[in-house]
């Protein structure tokens, strides 16, 4: 299969391209009996809509969902459900002159190696746009996670040279700010950094984090399934992403162990972690512990300014990649790794439901 | 399922425990017609072997593999392959003490939390034991990569703070130094180093490096299965590891596109890349350039030093974790690193048989 | 996952209900390079469509179908494709009723034990509309398998007591006959069964076989995945299905070994079987001869004469289900039963594609 | 994968060839705490042993299973459970003959075929010998399904002319006769009918049928997982095996629906069916009734009179297989049967775990 399913009992598939007619996805395993509605999984495609400001593309994108089926008075049925999101405002004219050369750092040159030929109108299935149906997906997760207690929150850690302050992080500021930076200041400097990469005809990359609150400890499943593998693979699916921290990330490699591991105390009778290093995953699995995860985003391969590449047929040549793009991709990826966190996260709650003999028993003995 | 199974056609089923009657894997979907024999998969194994010097537990661990399936005369058939190693040295008696409570840094407390109870003799499956069987199974998926053009090679690139310079980059130092260093100045560092840590009754990090060379361009799928996507799992599923990094990973993030980009050309008569910012991946599928892929691996949590945590009837106190533990595991993990790779890589190219009509059509015209 | 996905390689998925606003499929790993245009599925769903005889329902079913992406001028591009057809002429009304109590042979009562509730409309998931996804992609499936050489075809062998003569067997006749049946005269016969039938408010059940030629040996793995394995779970869960024959198939428990052992002879210097009651398939893996699969199909359930069942709420009560029902569901299910087979051996022929060493070295070297 | 795991959460993976050095099982997902012990696998594995009766095979087969992981003080510790029977008393020498020509019905022809070449050693994978691992395996289902309140149970219903009598079904006969039939008188007759079968250097088919007792509403999911389909699978995949029937079967299709539909009736307050023609399956799901399914078993291909075939090397010739075969094999497959249907159900079982929000609410709140 071309990898467009993700997860083992929640089980999503995704499709659609930049400039097909419809991008999509299908949730097959959502239980039955979740309270369901197009505005719960509209507010999230929302947070990934570019142009609404002055560092993100002027491209519209109206992205409106519509629930297709898996629904009924309200309700989901157990059966699967299908999201869809018609394109509508794709100008194709804007991508005709992509198809004779390969932007470096795009998958122009790497779909034609694979499959002889690529939809070369907006990187096709490469596009951002494919993350559309990600978050449609990850939408419906995040709302069972809540009835299960889980809080999925994700945000700018830190664009180019600028980074938030720990001290400074405020939930608020995250759905306030420009950059989705929970730190105000900061986000202002990334603002004034991005105008300038901007004038310069340039991009900026930049590293988004997301925490996972209210887990219960035992979730994740030893050896290939670890929480924090399931996660790794979630987060660099995400197109740009070149590195996965869990926790203190790859500050571990030069510590010692006597500064890197997490005494165990109790607190109200249940044991906890006096420091978080670990990110809140011991040996793949979840010890109760708040859940860290860091991506490193690349800068976004399309710059108007004159780079080296080859053409189609082969020869060596200049190109300025032209059209409306974003400086940075952070503030809109932001809302995807929120989503993959989420999808990752339930569906190992969900096979986590068969991990204890005793457990099952009560439910069918319960009947 | 509990998550011991890896890959989707070339597919490694692992099982067993620290201190359990042996270890072992079964290799689904192996193609037939290979050559095989048991000294192929051994000198793997040997090389995740303790006791070889100063820096590594004194544990004796005879590792023989016995393949069980899968050949005859001398080649694989088609069939599952099952390979079989004994435990033979495991002492029980210098683990029971860490049944009442749960060391720090450990998967003890998050077994019990999951499973209600957990076996304790060594970490039991969460023992870097269970690598017993990635290894076993990835010597037959180099082997065959071999036959494809297709070269790995993991190496240590830094424990705790001494790195190795890529500028004295050996690719026979790698066998030769006791750290599985490419760098025998920096190797002398690290074990110097190592010494001096093991005499504060610590531990140290490290992080390990995996190249792919002579790779086609095409391999990976987009989206959930892209070779990237893939790979982070598989190197995050490795125990201990707490980040991966793909080409220039977390740099990526404070770079301008203009830096980053890595310019296309023609060399012979194919397409190349003048850089590898990359590490040969583009939108999740092979550029035909290096893989590069990156692992920091945290301290070794069992240090002899005084540490708090609780017991496992609750109640807080201190702990000093005896036993012979390797100060680092980065030299031994390496052929992990290795093994996992070329598991992730194989899998990728056997699934991309099926990308193309044409190839499909020959393929079954031809006959 | 709610088990609305299949195949390995080649796989699809499908989504929707009787009564929801669309019902389709997602095609994930169809090869790159296949011409494909919406008119080669209609046809396909044309056949599945009521209201062409006396015979079958005179509900209006105007199956649309639309290609939401993975198509770039007119051929598949390797990701995903997204057939979709809209739901225009479901009238709620006619449903209502059923709401209150389980119908006899349907799946109203397991729905309601399974996720305790369900979509009433029309049967919702159960209802044979869900076929849609189905032959939609099982069109797609056909179209590969011509390329590939592979024909095959479905029709029905028996309506009630009335049988097809194989005597009488003629290809064209299947598009011909109201019943699909390859003998005009069983069909005629079948007719005036179903027309009786029908006047005494019951209804038919029937027996439909599907042939697969031009398949070459050595399709299929073995163990769980023979070939006729997967057949057998394919046409299984085509709704109402009770038993599934390969071959002779049930015919074999009475026979002798001198009898049901097809002898192997040499024609034009290839291996054929004298006879073929294995039906194609040896040890799970096909022997390059015809592959018989056939589908016991019960009667119809909803019928308008009198029956015994139980309320939602519980209570025994008499009921006659109105609505427009197919006296014999099994002359639409023909197409169905094709496609399903023809899914199972595409996936079959892909996988097959990574079975031999010397075969993937030529794949790569050759590049 | 060649297709030697079945399952979703417990994933069985079996591995082993008739004249190996052993043969096998990996189960992966088997929930922690529950007791088990060799003996417990033992006496499955020794209902499948030959040489028990006039009417086996005279071979030894000593099998015994050892557990080598998985188990921690007499209870599974939800890490993989791998299973082993050693290969003790194969001669190779019975077997070199057949190396060079394909014996009717069997697989010799389609391995070669598939592969290139093949273990002709008592038919290698194809040998029943692999089910030892489905059996060991299967045993552990049927313990987890005892203590859920299911049971399942096997027996031969007819073999070539001779049917049980269902009027005189005793189910502690099936035990004690030696065709595990549940009718003593059938059981005599079939008997003779063997040993005259086997004077006349010829073998004999049968029908086999399994129950499933106490499984309650609602297991199964719609579509491609109905429990019907992956029954259809497990059975049609145990070698042999040509047909498959759920409930009445292939009865279904000469009936009129008022003739098969079974009535909804009340009884202590629950849903029940007046008659049970759909053998406990609506839709795919579980109805709270009796399972009921059937398996056609073809004669034993192996007989010693002349039959016609052709060599590896492609020419005609005349052979009479030689070695200790069964008459046929229904007998020892009844205990195969058996543990599909329980791989099978369990299987569903705990996939039917996330069915519904309220449960897993009720799971995850409960904490």
């Amino acid at each position: 299969m071309a990898g467009s399913t993700f997860g083992t009992i929640f089980k999503v598939t995704t499709w659609g391209e930049s400039h097909g007619k419809a991008l999509g996805v299908v949730i097959d395993g959502c239980p039955a009996g979740l309270e369901l509605a197009e505005a719960d999984i509209q507010q999230y495609l929302d947070r990934r809509k570019p142009g609404t400001s002055a560092v993100t593309t002027s491209r519209k994108e109206e992205d409106t969902v519509e629930i297709l089926s898996g629904l009924f008075e309200g309700r989901t049925t157990g059966t699967p459900i299908s999201l869809m999101v018609r394109n509508t405002s794709q100008r194709s004219g804007d991508y005709s002159e992509i198809a004779s050369y390969y932007r470096p750092g795009h998958a122009d040159y790497t779909f034609d190696a694979k499959y002889g030929f690529r939809d070369y109108r907006g990187g096709g299935r490469s596009s951002g746009r494919e993350t559309v149906g990600r978050v449609a997906a990850g939408a419906v997760a995040c709302r069972i996670l809540e009835k299960l207690g889980v809080r999925v929150c994700a945000y700018t850690r830190s664009i180019g040279p600028v980074e938030a302050d720990p001290a400074k992080f405020s939930r608020d500021a995250i759905g306030r700010t420009i950059t989705a930076m929970p730190d105000e200041e900061a986000d202002a400097l990334a603002v004034k950094y991005l105008e300038e990469i901007r004038r310069e005809t340039d991009s900026a990359g930049g590293c988004m984090e997301c925490l996972v609150e209210g887990l219960p400890a035992g979730i994740g499943d030893p050896v290939f399934d670890k929480l924090d593998a399931n996660l790794a693979r979630a987060v660099m699916s995400i197109g740009a992403v070149k590195a996965v921290e869990i926790g203190d990330g790859c500050l571990v490699s030069a510590r010692r162990g006597s500064e890197n591991n997490d005494a165990f105390r109790m607190r109200e009778g249940s044991v906890v972690k006096e420091t978080n290093h670990a990110g809140g995953i011991l040996g793949g699995i979840s010890d109760g512990d708040i859940i860290v995860v860091r991506a490193h985003v690349k800068p976004t391969p399309s710059i108007a300014r004159t780079q080296r590449t080859v053409g189609r047929s082969g020869g060596e040549m200049e190109v300025a990649v032209r059209g409306r793009h974003d400086p940075v991709i952070v503030p809109r990826a932001v809302v995807v790794l929120e989503c993959m966190t989420a999808l990752t996260v339930l569906d190992a709650m969900l096979m986590n439901l068969s991990a204890r003999m005793d457990s099952i028993v009560d439910f069918y003995r319960s009947r």
